[in-house]
């Protein structure tokens, strides 16, 4: 159902620090995760279950280095050990909590949810954060009661953009026309186009005198499971009709997205946007981030929809167009991943 | 579960124009089925779910003669047929919605949910909508948590107007004594009684002098799905104990009731009642209507918690009692329609 | 899943009295029951499903030593037997709803909810009720959404008073320490021990100079399933280190605690607290109660978090812990008792 060796987003780094006691719970993949931070300033990921009784630990307390459960005091140092078992001598040497590998990077939290000892740093998608220099980068996260694969799909595919998003992000007939260049990645997808000589999206359409027409460059990376990193700039439409555009580059871009399961039927979706500060004016970057909240609910309230149908019809037979060719590539990396674990133990 | 080969009341005609864009979505007998009227005037009934991937279409926008999905801007013909893909010339030959037949009757909207080929009009039931001439006629509509078995059952018996609706349509113990004359149908039942020298109703006895006295005259035609229609005539009481009253005709009314089967769990329940132009004095319709309203609340919560103690228990040793002679031939008509459909292939 | 030859607590003998129409409806062991007092003061204990439909006899009506089924007017006399079919002389012999045995005691009620020739009344557990003379008792109630084993560990165990329990009714590491004696029952554990020389518990320490030490002594039965009753003593500290406190008797308190699954998912719990007529002060017993009730949420939340878990993971490899000991004997009683029914037919 979930790959387990691979690295998904836990959210935004600040969530460690802003949650209840700043222990931050979280499921992913299928697994209760807990996240806290120690002195030192490093995040770390237990199983959310404590090994004595299956209490939640993101119920529990910092102390220092290390998380106490709050149901019998057992203390866990961020190897996973316990130390500490209350008022005892003797710690059972299989009092040990599962600890999952944690790295912080571009603002945002991975977590390796399989055996930590294939957890592999260079396996984690690139993306540009609200740290990054020279961009100005606006961040927002929402829950979507979908499976992930529509979630893929949905991101893998541009003819939507037409429809779903007629008044936000999208709305030409030039986005369902798109026949993109894909380069296919070990654990995903390279899709770039160009879109040219068309009018501002919807959003901000009205901004533009009538007919005010655009040159639109894509080259979106999408890997599994699931991160999806766009850089994304706007010209003046120009002259030409193949290879760059020869107009003006009013508008630099860069949105990273991470859609990480919860369970089967619920996802969580982490994202940002933002523009270079050369090409960025004042509200700007703020206007793309609202734009992105409500484009986002476009797309949630289709995909819950959808989910609903497929699991009352999980063998519905589906008719494939062309838009599909990038959701395909993307499920047949998803598959093959999926494939090559089966039959491995599990952890 | 359900009867495919039969005609399924949608709702009450003006729904399909009030819905949210003109596109009422519906479950009916387990399918999602989503009605728009074209501009002709026409209903049109698809399932619920594009053959792409699974979309609602009843998300989707009217366009003409087509509706459109708004996912990927698929667009179908009334017949089903996927008559553009947005951008691109070829359409797949399965790129079709399925169909279901749709009359409107009686200000009702039925759909056939089974083989279409075998969609027969003259088995659409009887019924008196509020546009039939000489009548007034209120329409109302509600929901239940309930399997429609339940329903059936109670529409199908008597005996619980004594107990159940105390203070509203029944409330006399000569409820309980009814021995009705039952007339057997291809697909329902005819119940005819009189109830004779009985006081008004709980909702109304308090307008008459105390002991006045009338003679009720039920005539139930109630089919299956589950159709329920009744004409319900009050007169003075008269002397005769057999035949026709020699009261003196107060009210003629019409009731036309229609519980749809959402899924296994839950129904919609449309249904109207209004006197005729004759014996309507000002108020009287409203006050019918009204009274509707209350008594099948009443009902609704005794078959809420009875659904609950069938599913806990579904092979609760059972007790037959007199009341239960209507119930049990509805349901020996049902279960003989279910089993004739029995091992004949699904659509 | 359940002990059915066993007595589980009902509620409060007053819920009777102050339910809706005075009619008392309750999930145990999974089963539907009402319960209601007949004039004569007695409370009865139907199985609440009428044996003709399975309607809800809860949503009925008392009459004189009867209860009425609302749905078709079935009434049902205390031994269970149907005496009237509305206007009907036939009464089927099958009409029977299912009685189960009733004791009021300590004003709990009591329910058998097995084969009624083996209630045995010398199992209903000792306890000090509201009524007990010389005693100012206190009551409340709650629910908790978890399985009623969850109950029985977190009772039997002694070591969360440090953690769970922090600022209300526990608080000190000493609590992690006791080594208690244990005296098995037939049906349950006798749990003793002193705690000496601790300070006040978290909701009263404030209240005491810094540094003021206690000594207190427990007295527990814990019954299967699942009853637990304390005889609590606070004295202030003394010089022995074994055997009983040389310190003054300040506050004499009993608490008496049921928990009653409706379902393997929730359980409803009944308790009280208060102290000796001798050693209350004012507002003593009703702070003790506010406490329990804070307490109680207290561990609602960790068990409901744990409920959830040990729901994903039935086959968790657990820990053992000096803390189990308690729990362990429970458990041990309750699968024993459990084993001795399995195999012997279900009424």
């Amino acid at each position: 159902m979930f790959v387990k060796n691979a690295w998904y987003c836990a959210g935004w780094d600040y969530s460690v620090t802003l949650a209840r006691d700043a222990i931050l719970a979280r499921q992913i993949a299928g697994e209760r995760v807990v996240l806290f931070r120690t002195p030192d300033g490093k995040v770390h990921a237990f199983e959310d279950r404590c090994p004595h009784r299956q209490a939640a630990l993101s119920m529990g307390r910092k102390e220092g280095d290390t998380l106490r459960c709050m149901y019998h005091g057992l203390r866990f140092a961020t190897d996973g050990r316990c130390v500490e078992v209350p008022a005892r001598d003797r710690i059972p040497e299989r009092a040990r909590v599962r600890v999952f590998p944690v790295v912080e990077r571009d603002s945002w939290i991975w977590v390796w949810m399989g055996d930590p000892e294939q957890a592999d740093e260079s396996l984690i998608p690139f993306a540009v954060g609200p740290g990054a220099e020279g961009w100005n980068i606006w961040t927002s996260e929402m829950s979507v009661n979908a499976n992930y694969r529509l979630e893929i799909i949905n991101l893998a595919d541009l003819g939507h953009l037409t429809w779903v998003h007629e008044n936000t992000v999208g709305g030409s007939l030039k986005y369902a026309a798109i026949e993109p260049d894909f380069e296919l990645l070990p654990r995903g997808l390279i899709t770039r186009y160009w879109v040219r000589s068309v009018e501002a999206t919807g959003a901000v359409r009205h901004l533009f005198p009538a007919g005010t027409l655009f040159d639109l460059h894509f080259e979106i990376t999408h890997t599994i499971p699931c991160t999806w990193v766009m850089h994304f700039r706007i010209f003046t439409a120009g002259a030409a009709t193949e290879g760059d555009s020869d107009g003006t580059l009013l508008v630099d871009t860069w949105t990273s997205q991470a859609v990480t399961p919860r369970h089967a039927d619920a996802v969580d979706y982490y994202y940002s946007w933002g523009t270079s500060k050369e090409t960025d004016i004042p509200g700007l970057s703020d206007m793309l981030g609202q734009t992105l909240d409500i484009a986002f609910r476009e797309d949630a309230v289709i995909l819950e929809a959808q989910h609903e149908r497929w699991r009352e019809k999980p063998d519905f037979p589906m008719v494939d167009l062309p838009f599909d060719e990038g959701p395909a590539k993307m499920l047949w990396v998803l598959d093959r991943l999926l494939r090559e674990e089966a039959g491995k133990p599990d952890r």
